[in-house]
């Protein structure tokens, strides 16, 4: 973890690899879990920055879905899906500051096959919907994988790599409390395979302790999310939680050993890809000396972009640079 | 090229690597050249299936931004820019049939610095257009970087990897003649970097002889072509073109050693995107055996997205799945 | 007020003229005033069905524009906009149970220049923002404008029309508290017209009581609220509060004397089109007899579309069906 | 037609009244008709400025759904569909000008059932595209009316008004010859129901002779025309064609006795209606004095939308205002 001690964390007087208490959230001690983000429930835990805490994590369907015989629209009472842990709340976090969120591991648990995937009436990438078209719904469907550190069993035919990462991670608005199912400035459900062990998450606080929010793990998914669906498993996953204050950020942004990256979610689509390069332009900007004009011909010329999801009510996009080519 | 082997090509029964006449298509050869792909100009070139074509491409401008100083408002005469090659006709193509066009190599041409960004008024997508909206434009501005085999010498602190593409390249439509600013189901101006030495590109053949077009390479790009302008430049760029009777495509498709991609042309973007999608799930089932609902799954898990560009008239994103994960 | 005795209201049991208690909800009386559309605040007001209600509204500014030297960036305090009343407990609502609110009168008070508009930095249909544009923001200005019910006095050149309308209205979402600048399908934010006096408007209730709330008054808007900010105006409007029991409906919907209309708060601004169309045509079948293509068919030939707003962060469009093309 | 002698025609010097040459130019006349707005074709008729022009245009279909049995994907022969009549090269019209049609009568003609609508696969505003989605198409249906001045007899129950107007009609492109289909700056296929007897349209010549293209014209039609098939008509529609010198517009424009409007047809449908808005402060700014803030406020206070349609390649809405607040 050379790196972190040359990351945004550091720059900022954060020792990102300086480790403070570490806590277990387990499903008992988490006892109900949530399904906004937002600043109306109270803290579960209450840590000090660089604390770490190891989570677990329910699937997106709680748990529901515990066979392909276990359709989701019979299964699922909506709005009650994508049960969150959380609220963290953490020492001193303000609104102006920002909350560092270093992913350290991500484990599948409970028993096999720990993997699901479904075909939900009216909801897909692929999928029209009938509160805005006439034609009928595709047949719902309910798909198991066995997933393990060695790969998702996908068919007979085919094994993926185990890649697993967050799907819904954050902090609370200030005032409102959004369904755990939408992406938005302050995080939530990017579905962005990016958010994976080895990031540090930056997310902009909106309030007094934070009050961070995680859950939504995935084995692994495709750029999209295509069907609405990823590999979803429930996890036990391990953060470290800093606080950088007085670093102001319009929205998400994160850093791998090889990148930076600034998130943008938004519909339609081109709107959440300006996002996230109007704010990676505005960090070359104020972070590494690039004129802003020049900061925009170099994203141009050698910025990537990541589709995260392209189903959620807020679609996800994030824009990178290499730092390789930060000069 | 052992891959070509087991491409679409020689599936369906095309011997990629058999190669036909050599043509070479220089500036003088070419004389006038196009600025919109369509059936109204008469072939200046035509060949047999399998032939390989060498042609002198100019950039974008059609040369008329020699220096920093050229602004594009000034040297341009819209709607004459982005000028192209061809047409090539190609013996025996036919609508409904496929034109395999196989990328062989792709050098910059012409005196260093050889290749040119800008930032154009109204143009751009971090710009706003004053066709839509109220606010004053950019500041206009010309970037030259000289440009090698070596790399895109963007700055004193940063050169960027010579990763060459073509900018443009199709078929033409079967009644419309339309841009070659813009990207469609034939091809056109979809400024997708995968459209690179090595890839073999497939195209839905519109009208008899396929009207072949192709011009605005460029010396590399960052996903989105965010700017509206990558690194433009002249350019000799040689493939080989082949036909395939009787293979019908809904829009391009790609294909490298690597991974298959289905590219889809469209605004607002996520209707790009589902275009791209959509047509890999329909080439998983037609071509690799899968159901419906399992294409779709395995899109969900592990396709990935590339985004052409989010600034010409329709956005351009490819969807690709690697061939080791097709089982 | 006859056509009432045909209304919805009354073809489910409603007596929609007959007259409850009559409340008064003064600025006193609601006290602190409620930025979010959410289940987390607590009834100021309790009432029984077919009670009326006046409330105080406050302008969408909180009354911090109090001449045209405020300026927005520099009185307003965000996230605290666009202020509510409310919310209004309804003795009996539950979740699947719809709310006919039905506007009796709205009135300007305080003291004039009652209205206010203004132009804000980043914000409004014609104006890029700077989280998604590099363009300078335009400059910030407020006009104030006299606002009686004999019209708008927008300049020495042109008085305008009162046509007064509530621009924020609804009820609360079940476990979501959303900010009142959203429009969605529990109302809020929608900027529509022709949500006026004279109009019933019906909201799908989402928890107990329901919740409503209401604030936001404009004198006039044109389609679309295009600067994102209408004759903002305190004022005095007073509705009758109806409950339909058992009345399923997927979003906002309203009706007057002339016509049925559906109601589509998304983005792109089409979904939000085919939102309110796709809720029309299933009200023709359910409620009119129609088969579904002839429903199709008749809002094809006869349907009628208003722009409410194209400025907030789901745009609001109504589409509707003359009563007289009922059959 | 007093209200012709204060137009922008009169403004700039053409009497808007003054009646050249009458041409008829019938089917027979016409002969091949036209499936794309382009230069490619000669001109079928040339007139003067201020000539007028009868045309008999043929229906969407080119009268090849004869019956409720001639489903559309059997009998149409893609893309040869929404034949135009022209193009009409107007003597001295040149880049930079400005065509003025005035709309002066629109008669159904050919035997009745004159009227055609139709669901056509994968086509249409509450319709998924198998390009884009994996729903299964909605049953294709074709729907015959009879279509007189007096009205369109939608149903034994219900007889709609006789609101003709003309789906299709505009000048070339400059190097472009775009499907009738589609709308742009030009004018083509905007369906926008105000392109009506008494309206004058302004169209920005593209090229010498203006070539004025004109067809598909509609006995009726709601906003957006939903299902993307209007009340389909033979007709004779007759024009009078002016032409105003050097002035510059940068899309169609139109005027009728209470209201100018300008049009724009972009995807997503908020840039249509973007461009709408901005070119009609534009216009207010150049022609009525308007500083470009209070313009925009003017709009936001008192202009109007149409959605002409969300089913075309391009969506078309035109922003309005009323002749009586333009001070």
């Amino acid at each position: 973890m050379g790196w972190l001690a040359d990351s945004h964390m550091a720059r900022r007087g954060v020792a990102g690899g300086k480790e403070g208490a570490f806590h277990r959230l387990t499903e008992a001690a988490q006892g109900s879990y949530h399904y906004v983000y937002g600043p109306y429930s109270a803290p579960v835990l209450r840590i000090a920055p660089g604390d770490v805490v190891e989570f677990e994590t329910l699937d997106a369907f709680g748990g529901a879905v515990k066979s392909e015989d276990d359709l989701p629209s019979k299964v699922l009472n909506m709005p009650f899906v994508n049960p969150q842990n959380g609220p963290v709340s953490v020492a001193g976090a303000e609104k102006g500051d920002v909350l560092a969120v270093h992913v350290r591991s991500l484990l599948p648990r409970g028993p096999q096959p720990a993997g699901t995937t479904a075909l939900i009436p009216d909801f897909g990438g692929l999928t029209s919907s009938s509160a805005l078209m006439l034609n009928a719904a595709l047949p719902e469907r309910v798909k198991k994988m066995v997933v393990t550190t060695e790969g998702v069993v996908f068919s007979d035919r085919v094994t993926l790599p185990y890649e697993p990462f967050v799907g819904t991670m954050g902090v609370s608005p200030e005032i409102e409390a959004v369904s755990s199912l939408q992406p938005d400035y302050w995080g939530g459900n990017m579905d962005l395979p990016d958010v994976a062990p080895g990031a540090v998450m930056y997310f902009p606080v909106q309030r007094a302790g934070a009050h961070f929010f995680i859950g939504d793990c995935h084995g692994r998914q495709g750029d999209g999310e295509l069907c609405g669906v990823a590999v979803e498993m429930a996890a036990t996953v391990t953060v470290q939680i800093d606080l950088i204050k007085g670093w102001s950020i319009p929205g998400v942004r994160l850093e791998t050993a090889e990148m930076i990256m600034a998130v943008g979610s938004a519909r339609p689509m081109e709107d959440a890809a300006r996002m996230a390069y109007r704010d990676l332009v505005r960090w070359l900007v104020t972070d590494y000396g690039y004129e802003e004009s020049e900061a925009y011909f170099l994203c141009t010329q050698a910025g990537r972009v990541r589709l995260g999801n392209m189903v959620d009510p807020k679609y996800t996009l994030g824009a990178s640079m290499a730092k390789r080519f930060l000069g």
